[in-house]
C-alpha cells in the first residue's frame, strides 16, 4: 500500500465557499496494476470553473460526489505497468488533489520539455486556459487587426493570454484589472495598449478614454460590474465572448445589467462559450500558442503556492483575485 | 393653407408615459409645390420603438425635437405634383400623427393593391412587423424544422408573425403570451402547438411542459420575465433573438436575470437585432411575406383604433398589452 495527503470537502459550502470547507486526509492505495501508472503530480491548475463543482459536490469526475477535489495536473511518472509511460517521463491529466495517484495509463497525455518553459506551461498557455482564450479571440470574436479589443480581469491568465493574443492580430487592446500594480503588469509585463482599474468610480468614463473608439469586441471573464461599463462604450454590431462570471460564482442572486438594453439597441452578439465548444479548432489552437510561447509573444506569468496543504488557501485567493497569471499548487 | 389637427407632446415625461403627456393641435400648411404630394392618412403603425423617442424627444426625424410624433403610415394621395404619383394612389412612408401632410415624393413608395387583404397589410405583414420578425427567426436564429421555437409576447404583431413563419419552417411552436384569452387567440387563430400563459405562478415548469423538449430557438420580445424561464429551458447551445425589450421601456432600472449563467453554461448566443441589420435580405422577405398573406398561412389580425385623438389611448393600450395583433390608428 501507499500512502498520501488528500484535500477533501468537509461539507457541502453552506453559502460562500471558505477555508473551513477543506480538510487534509491521508489516504493508501494499492500499488499500479497491469495498465496503471503511479505518478507524483508536480503541478495543480487552480481554476475558477471548480468551485460550481466544489459548492454541489458534483462534476464529470464521480469521486466529486464524495467531496473529493479534482483538478488538472501536470505530474512525473514514478512506476509505470503501461508500455506507453516510463519512470521519469511527464503526463498531463486529471486528479484528485493529492501528491502522489495511480491512474489509467489511458487517461494521461504524455507532454514534451519545451528547452527553458517550465512543465506547467501545459497547465495554462498549452492548457485550458491559453486554448480557452485562444477560442473567445478567433473562434468567438473572429477579432481583425485595427479593432479596438477589451478584456476583464486582463490580469488573470485567460484574460492575459487573451490580450496577447489579441496585440499579436494587431488590435488595440485595451484590459480591466483590479487596481494599480495589476493594471501596471498588464501594461508593463503583458504589453497591453491601456489597462483601466476596476475599482475605479467611473469605470465607464476611464474606459471610455482608454478605448479611444467604441469597442469592436470584448472577452469577458467578471461579470456584470465590467460588463455594464463596457457596453456603455460598445461599438454598433460590437461582439462580446462570455467566457466567464467570476464575480457571480459564489453569490447566486440574480445578475442585473444597467445598460442590458444595448444588446438590442447597438445590435451586439453575445455568446457564451465553453472549451469543447472548438473542440475541431483545438490542434491549430495548440500550435499557434506554443509558437507564441517560443517566440516570446506570450509571457509566462504564474502565481505559485506549495504544499497539498496550502490549496485550500491557494484556491480562495485565486477567487479573490489575490495574485496575477496563473495560480498553480506546487508539489514535490 | 390648409389645416389639420395633429398630436404633439406637452412636456418630455417625467418617469412613465401617460396620456396626459399628449395633446391634439390644429395646425395649418401650405399647399403642395413642385415635387410635394399632399396626402391623407389612411391608417398609422402603434410601435413599441416609438416610445424611446417620445421620452427623449429625440428620433431620426428632427421634428421629434419639437415634441412631433413621426410614425409609419399608409395614406392616400389628395393632391399630387410629383410626376410619379396621381390623386387616389396609395402610398407608405413616415410623418407626423396627423390627418394629412405635405410629403416629398421622393419619401413615399407607392403601394399596391392585393385582392381581399386591406392596404394596412403594408403596416404589418408587409411592413416592418413581418420584416422583423422574418429577419429574427431566418437571418438571426436560422431556425430548422423539427426544432422547438419559443416566442414571447406571441399574441403581439411582431411575436404572431415569427411563430407563423417558424409553423411554415416546421418547428415546434411555443408562444408566450398575457392571459387565457391571448393564448386562445395565438393557438386557435394563429395556429401555434402550443401557448403559456406569463402570469403564471410557474412560467418554467409551464413553458417546459408546452416545450416538451430543449428549447433550441428564442424570439425575445418582453424582458427578463419571459427570458428567464426560457432559459432555464434552453437547450445546449440554443440560440435567442432579442428583438424588443418591450417590459423595460416605461422603466429604466437595470434588467435582472436570474438565469443569466446560463449564456455561459449553456454556451448560448444572444444577438441583438435592429431591421437594417438584415437590409440585403429584405427583397427575399418581402416575396416570401407576400406569398404567405395570399396563401393564408399568415392570419391578419388587427386592433384598430379610431379617429386622430383616439392616438394616445391606443399607443398605451398597445404598450400595455390590451388587444391582439397589428395595432394601428385607423383615419378617414
Amino acid at each position: 500500500m501507499i500512502s498520501t495527503p488528500r484535500i477533501r470537502m468537509k461539507a457541502k459550502p453552506a453559502r460562500n465557499l471558505s477555508r473551513d470547507d477543506f480538510s487534509v486526509e491521508t489516504i493508501s492505495f494499492q500499488a499500479p496494476a497491469s495498465g496503471d501508472v503511479l505518478v507524483a503530480a508536480r503541478f495543480f491548475s487552480l481554476d475558477p470553473y471548480l468551485t460550481g463543482f466544489m459548492r454541489g459536490w458534483q462534476g464529470p469526475d464521480p469521486r466529486w460526489g464524495e467531496g473529493i477535489v479534482v483538478g488538472r495536473f501536470v505530474a512525473e511518472v514514478i512506476e509505470s505497468r503501461d508500455p506507453r509511460f516510463a519512470t521519469g517521463d511527464w503526463v498531463q491529466g486529471e486528479g484528485g488533489w493529492q501528491e502522489t495517484e495511480v491512474i489509467r495509463g489511458d487517461k494521461l497525455q504524455k507532454i514534451e520539455a519545451i528547452p527553458g518553459v517550465p512543465f506547467s506551461v501545459y497547465l495554462s498557455v498549452l492548457g485550458s486556459s491559453g486554448l480557452t482564450a485562444w477560442a473567445g479571440v478567433n473562434g468567438v470574436l473572429k477579432l481583425q487587426a485595427g479593432e479596438t479589443f477589451t478584456v476583464s480581469s486582463a490580469a488573470g491568465m485567460v484574460g492575459g493570454i487573451a490580450g496577447q493574443i489579441a496585440k499579436k492580430i494587431g488590435a488595440r487592446v485595451v484590459g480591466i484589472a483590479g487596481g494599480a500594480e495589476k493594471c501596471g503588469h498588464v501594461v508593463n509585463s503583458l504589453g497591453f495598449d491601456a489597462c483601466v482599474d476596476h475599482h475605479s468610480h467611473d469605470l465607464q468614463a476611464d474606459l471610455a478614454a482608454a478605448a479611444g473608439s467604441p469597442i469592436a469586441a470584448h472577452f469577458e471573464n467578471v461579470g456584470a460590474k465590467t460588463l455594464d461599463p463596457v457596453l456603455a462604450n460598445i461599438a454598433d454590431r460590437g461582439r462580446i465572448a462570455l467566457c466567464g462570471l467570476i464575480a457571480h460564482y459564489q453569490d447566486m442572486n440574480p445578475i442585473a445589467l444597467k445598460e442590458f438594453r444595448r444588446l438590442l439597441i447597438s445590435g451586439i452578439t453575445l455568446r457564451g462559450f465553453r472549451l469543447p465548444d472548438f473542440a475541431a479548432d483545438l490542434p491549430q489552437a495548440s500550435a499557434e500558442l506554443k509558437a507564441m510561447v517560443i517566440s516570446g509573444d506570450i509571457s509566462l506569468i504564474e502565481t505559485i503556492s506549495h504544499g497539498i496543504a496550502s490549496a485550500p488557501d491557494a484556491y480562495l485567493n485565486m477567487l479573490e483575485g489575490k495574485g496575477v497569471g496563473k495560480h498553480l499548487l506546487k508539489l514535490g
